[in-house]
């Protein structure tokens, strides 16, 4: 049986002045170092030893990543970043208030663009401060693969073709591993992992800083996942199911 | 010009309780983590850029290149991590106290284990429990590779495997390198760069967390090096030569 561990970086600094995220590269507040610390305990605590981790560019993740792997005293594993593993790209929204963006463009249309799966917040123009395609973090990309905007489709596909080229062939030679990243990117490899369907996924959200564990067969079906505390696996109910 | 930047790990809590180290996986001492905060602050500060980080897969080394990376705002570069760039295998002597292992065999002695190029501190026997070849972190090793003591010559060996092999094909290609590793690791490779002969490094010292730039030609030859403190670079007599 495989075991593979996801896990939402724990809270921003901007997740704490509400504002819209995406490809930004903001660190974590106080309280998210504490959840990925608690996160490390956790799953220290149980047992879990991990051969290999995966995260983003975005240091967000990446400080998730490394204090999980410090407090579980694996620092020395390879560790591996990657921009499809970035958050969800969220187009001209980023940096903006979402109570703000809320009053301006009215609760429901903010809701389609948080959480429908194929609605696409406004693009970024190419001549925005905020359009990084020349940062030296994403040189790998071609201009036209770097995002003005993405809906969760768009993030899913590049999701899974992280997945398909470096996560799988991992997980199939027997690599216990830890991904470290996001909201949607994890809402997106959750939504292929257990089939959900386009208009199933809206309800769905990933907690901050919670080991979340896939257990998987050999051809990396799920069998069932779980979200790991202190005390062992969390019931459902004590999940929160919203953002 | 290519740059290449090495930097000796801060204090570790051994150096403190001034005992000797090798392979033994310890943590930085607060001063040792203040001291990579430090180097990553006259970084910063000096405008360098990293395309990739290398270190060993001790967690002191590790935790360098973190801290640094992380106040130069460069976590999401690409780190490997290689036994090939452990410390120095001190034997037998791993975890005593320097000063109690000088009395029981003598200064001489011990200066010559720490000091001279070819003599090997007392080996490990396979039955001490600090004999670590089955440990996860080692099992790209083979056993007749894990060493059970070395010497200098046994340490600049296998750095070099791995200058061969990861670093130099880098640096040729233009990349510009953080190597953050350990005082007998860096003694190697700045001996073999500086093509000091064996009699003339015994009284060589890497100071901890003080950057040492190398400015090499694209054949990879050292043109000049130099000590990068918060003004620049360190006159030569300020650099302390003995451990």
């Amino acid at each position: 049986m495989i075991k593979l561990v996801l896990i939402r970086h724990g809270q921003s600094v901007w997740n704490l002045e509400n504002r819209f995220t995406g490809w930004t590269d903001v660190d974590l507040s106080n309280n998210g170092l504490e959840e990925a610390k608690q996160a490390g305990i956790v799953l220290k605590k149980h047992g879990y030893v991990f051969d290999a981790a995966h995260t983003s560019v975005l240091k967000r993740a990446i400080q998730t990543m490394w204090i999980v792997l410090r407090e579980m005293d694996l620092l020395w594993i390879p560790d591996y970043k990657s921009w499809m593993l970035n958050e969800r790209h969220y187009g001209a929204l980023q940096g903006l208030n979402k109570a703000e963006t809320a009053e301006k463009y009215g609760e429901e249309q903010v809701h389609l663009w948080r959480r429908s799966v194929d609605i696409r917040p406004p693009a970024l123009e190419r001549t925005d401060e905020r359009y990084e395609a020349s940062a030296p973090r994403y040189r790998s990309l071609r201009e036209e693969e770097f995002p003005l905007t993405e809906n969760l489709e768009d993030t899913e596909r590049r999701v899974l073709k992280y997945w398909q080229k470096a996560i799988a062939p991992a997980l199939s030679s027997g690599q216990h591993l830890l991904i470290s990243a996001h909201g949607n990117t994890l809402r997106a490899l959750v939504k292929y992992l257990d089939r959900i369907p386009a208009d199933g996924i809206a309800d769905l959200n990933i907690p901050t800083g919670i080991p979340l564990v896939y257990e998987l067969d050999e051809r990396l079906s799920p069998i069932r996942h779980y979200y790991l505390g202190i005390d062992g696996e969390i019931p459902e109910e004590k999940i929160p199911s919203h953002i």
